[in-house]
């Protein structure tokens, strides 16, 4: 038995042989062929054949968005301009290999200049056409590896590519060498409740078949278990089956508390599934989505629609909705693309807004516009806000516009220091644990290297929620929390401990979540949140509260 | 009367006509002359001498390092490859100046291919060539104005090679429209006691000969001053000179209680000034000099020799050295050369140094060995510390290599926000305010868009200068402040009103700040701190102290 550590992604537990997911295949070479033409180009059209039957096949099977990518691809596969390209290729000296993949990559770039929808298509391509080499050369493709039994999908990294085409039936858990907790996999595995842990050295280690016990709580990965250790693991997988599978009901902790159980969105047509899920209202909807593929910002008329169709899917609940946040990291050209040493240090957030305070008009009038329009109870907040006379500007231009709720996120240290005089102007704050955790623990939240500060259970990082909650408290000022560390359950537990009255996650964690807040008493979670404040590390903060009182 | 603001260094009064420094010349065109050769041969080689001589005169007048770099210059002006370059370039059909011109940048090119100090010399080279197409063109050169009469230097912003030249008995306050707190021009500014104010909007508008009054403390540049506000600010001055030309104490509150004035220090040659000036020791030795010409970490001997010598020149004072605060912003091949998206969020200080334990090792025995060698009383610390597990590993390893006293700085928020636990395991705390008020505000230091967000008065930093002076007196753990903060006065008074024990700075602040100290009992002092704390932004916080009880 070896154990081997990373960073969780929620509390699932899961058990299975594991399934590497091959690396890509090397570049053809660009040896002149020494085969007939003919020869090639007849491999070549049966390999797209088969690759295009086999696509369109598990598009069927997988139904819904990911068929529809599928199709797409398997489309691609015979495309006549690109069979014609491949052909001409092998014309003039290419082997079948090479004449394929040099087709592809130039469709590819074709794609990508064209920008847009375009653009996501082509990545795809890369896809297909590793899938038509390994045809070729009689390997298996790269990619999502497929199998009939369960099994525990391990990789270096997932990319949003992978991870359409995983049969999730199938997949009882990741495991990734590369990636910390807001990395596109964990994302994912929080999104579809995979358990799944990232950032696991050693992960390269694994082999297909080695049996694997991932207990995301734990953050490990036990290989070759003994029988007693699978038969554990299995019981607390259907323990937390049953967790997932329990009736709806509204967030409460053990004595009764209401704690509102909220989703963060990221676009409208997500609204109806987080309904289905038991969403009480929506804590964040993002509103970049609107922006991100313009040249200039959306008309107020635009942005009203877009507004008002999220809002009618929650009539008579509370959605919040945050202003723009973007910044030189996620360049708009009409609001920011200055070139920046340190852009997580940058002119971003309500900075960029307000510095183009157009831009937060027409976005603050189409929203106005939107609550009129519905039955929803609108809050709005601003993005990187730093102290009262940042809340103060925002509170009274939003108010000005006709916005009836406005707040502010708390993201930046200083905003939490300031909590005491945040509170007095604003109807509301909404913790941003992740990048609360990036700028008081001074490190990266993308960057691997210090991937092991971005854990929002540092007790520096939970000092700072419990100033926000305390200066909530003494005010009567709502306080939720809105970052990824809202969908671990027993964190969600501390957290409301420390004063945050709502939570907002993806809809995926709620039942965990529910289920967490409910075996628990203020006064419990009272106790946890000390334990974990008087810890010197954030491991020591979560084996405080593991070890914490339980009902 | 108009008035315009920006942002103060230090407390300076000072009145003047304004000079303002010269936009560069517009690039010579490379239309073919249309004269004799021989004319423009002349003409250069007469404009070269001027300006050699005219370099050399001003060597000899200004003295010291000045001059050297001065006569440098000269001889450059009339180095004779360069005088073959050009003359080849107006045979083959150049004008004059540009011949100059591509003669010089080529030769500055290859200066900066060399690296090192060559590459240094580069810069000087542009200034020199710049001059001779001036004295070419029969306008005036570009670069530091001169003028027998005190004047107001205004500028877009200062460069090194520019203030190398600048005549300090003539520039009675320094204005430009770009920079933060931290700029070169600030820190000049700071290191030579000359009045400025830097980031002044409408700076542009102030013209040759306009009479202004610069009020670093109030951050307000006057133009067209009644002449009682000219007589006020004359007295003001002539105060603050008093100040300065002071008899040299230790530095104390009114009511006797000391606070050491200890200096910022980046190499041992700056020592004997800082004596001098009054040093009471060092609270911030810098040991990035010793890398940063390096491929390789310097051997544990030259360490050894540098921090000796050192340490020397303060036989019974405390000297206090940071070890090696490098990471992707300032790479050091050997220790961090990955491509950070935000370096000021990445793998530096004490991380870089942890997963480049040898390098730390090294450093660590060299000071020791120095340690021993002399009488200083050496403290040691490490950068970039976030928490009380950091500050166990960091002193724990110091004082297996032989350390006596070792200690953290305080620049991440967590670090403070963790203060409790961390006085228990540091001998000391020094806290850098210029990064603690970076990540505080979560915005980089060095970007002139968010330069109003560094300002070490906003009282969310000020508020964790408390949690730490709190938590270092109820330890008896000495906490110091080594940031630029400790030398504005009135802050370095409500620092140790926080709970400072000790204050570094540039020595050039010593007299001022020690001047203000006397003002104020610790009673004062901590009335002072509260107002600040409880103020809304930086600004409000300066005019809360500076309204305090002031004897």
């Amino acid at each position: 038995m070896r154990e081997l550590r990373g960073i969780g992604v929620g509390r699932g537990v899961a058990s299975g042989p594991v399934l590497r997911m091959p690396d890509p295949l090397p570049e053809p070479a660009t040896t002149p062929r020494t085969t007939d033409a003919q020869v090639e180009r007849d491999a070549v059209t049966a390999a797209l054949k088969e690759v295009a039957a086999e696509l369109a096949a598990r598009g069927r099977q997988a139904g819904g968005e990911a068929q529809a990518v599928l199709d797409a691809q398997a489309m691609m596969a015979q495309d006549p301009g690109l069979v014609d390209d491949v052909t001409a290729r092998i014309e003039s000296g290419s082997t079948g290999e090479r004449a394929v993949f040099e087709a592809f990559a130039s469709f590819q770039q074709m794609l990508t200049d064209m920008g847009g929808y375009m653009a996501e298509r082509a990545a795809d391509l890369g896809d297909v056409s590793q899938r038509i080499i390994a045809k070729l050369r009689g390997v298996p493709a790269p990619g999502v590896p497929t199998s009939d039994a369960p099994f525990v999908l391990v990789a270096h990294d997932l990319a949003p590519a992978d991870t359409a085409l995983l049969d999730l039936d199938k997949v009882v858990a990741l495991v990734t060498r590369d990636g910390g907790p807001t990395s596109h996999t964990a994302i994912l595995a929080r999104s579809k409740s995979i358990t799944a842990i990232v950032g696991v050295t050693g992960a390269d280690e694994l082999a297909d078949g080695d049996v694997v016990i991932v207990d995301a709580g734990a953050g490990t990965v036990t290989v070759d278990p003994s029988t007693g250790e699978l038969a554990a693991a299995e019981t607390r997988t259907a323990e937390l089956k049953a967790i997932v599978n329990a009736p709806i009901t509204d967030g409460a902790l053990a004595d009764g508390e209401k704690v509102p159980l909220l989703a963060n969105l990221g676009s409208p047509k997500d609204a109806a599934a987080a309904v289905a899920l038991g969403a009480e209202g929506v804590g964040l909807f993002r509103t970049e989505f609107l922006f991100l593929d313009s040249k200039t910002a959306p008309t107020v008329e635009q942005q009203q629609a877009d507004y008002t169709a999220v809002l009618a899917a929650f009539p008579g609940k509370k959605v919040v909705v945050r202003c723009l946040d973007a910044g030189a990291d996620k360049p708009l050209s009409f609001l920011n693309d200055a070139e920046e040493e340190n852009p997580a240090l940058g002119l971003r957030g309500l900075r960029a807004l307000r510095a183009n305070e157009e831009i937060l008009r027409g976005q603050l009038t189409a929203l106005a516009g939107a609550q009129a329009a519905t039955e929803a109870e609108l809050w709005v907040m601003a993005p990187m806000v730093a102290d009262v006379e940042e809340t103060d500007y925002f509170v009274t231009l939003a108010k000005e516009l006709g916005i009836r709720v406005a707040g502010v996120m708390a993201e930046i240290p200083s905003l939490a220091l300031m909590a005491d005089q945040v509170v007095g102007s604003a109807d509301f704050v909404s913790i941003g644990t992740n990048d609360l955790t990036q700028y008081t623990m001074a490190a990266d939240r993308m960057l691997g290297s210090v991937a092991a500060y971005q854990d929002p259970w540092h007790p520096a990082v939970l000092r700072l929620v419990k100033m926000l909650g305390d200066a909530g408290r003494s005010n009567s000022t709502p306080v939720g929390v809105c970052g990824e560390a809202a969908a671990d359950p027993l964190l969600a537990v501390v957290l409301v401990g420390l004063g945050a009255t709502s939570l907002s996650m993806t809809p995926a964690a709620f039942a965990e979540v529910r289920a967490e807040l409910a075996r628990h008493t203020r006064a419990d979670a009272e106790r946890l949140a000390a334990a974990a404040l008087a810890a010197p590390t954030a491991t020591a903060a979560r084996e405080a509260a593991e070890a914490g009182p339980v009902g």
